[in-house]
């Protein structure tokens, strides 16, 4: 089936919550996720699969045990299996990510900021 | 290790030529590749992937057989694996493919514009 075009910003306008991550495609048996961050997320890491962040508007830090990454718009990290790191927005950030579907957003870590998984918008 | 930023605009910065992929990053085994696209592409499909296209300057024109599905900068899509379609680009267009790595750019077609692949910058 021909597939249609996605457009990021109308996908970003349809929701207003943080660190909750919705689907927006899928690519074989991988998903890209939509999130709006704002705030501290938890430490966390997933011990089967790397992660894709890619800032679409505004400025994420990503901090790892050893320094602090930042990422503005217009760039991206792929953060290795195993890798704990803990996203940081100081203020509202736009972010795509990407990874295999059933990846949970806490990893290893759970606690009350763990999303409702493949959610589609 | 802990990972490093990667900044699309200097990426593409460090190369010219049109329809050759380069590889920025890796997510297990899959590629982030990044393409110059300038004119008209070569009929194609991929048998065994589906394979995501991300406009991130320009506007990228996909034809498929029934219809044509115009991309601009900020908008995506998934072609399905063994779906025919050609990318046009009226002006240079940058954009960012992910499909697991070995895929070759002109997929079951072959022919001149086949680049060589698995090139990193």
């Amino acid at each position: 089936m021909t597939p249609t075009a996605i457009n990021l910003e109308a996908k970003f306008a349809s929701f207003g919550d943080h660190w909750s991550p919705r689907v927006i495609a899928e690519l074989n048996d991988y998903q890209f996720k939509l999130v709006k961050a704002e705030g501290e997320f938890v430490w966390h890491s997933h011990a089967d699969t790397d992660e894709a962040f890619i800032v679409i508007e505004g400025t994420l830090e990503i901090e790892f045990r050893d320094r602090t990454v930042t990422l503005n718009a217009g760039e991206m990290i792929v953060v290795p299996r195993g890798v704990e790191h803990r996203p940081i927005a100081r203020e509202e950030c736009k972010i795509m990510l990407l990874e295999p579907r059933g990846v949970v957003n806490t990893g290893d870590a759970g606690g009350g900021l763990t999303a409702e998984n493949d959610v589609w918008i």
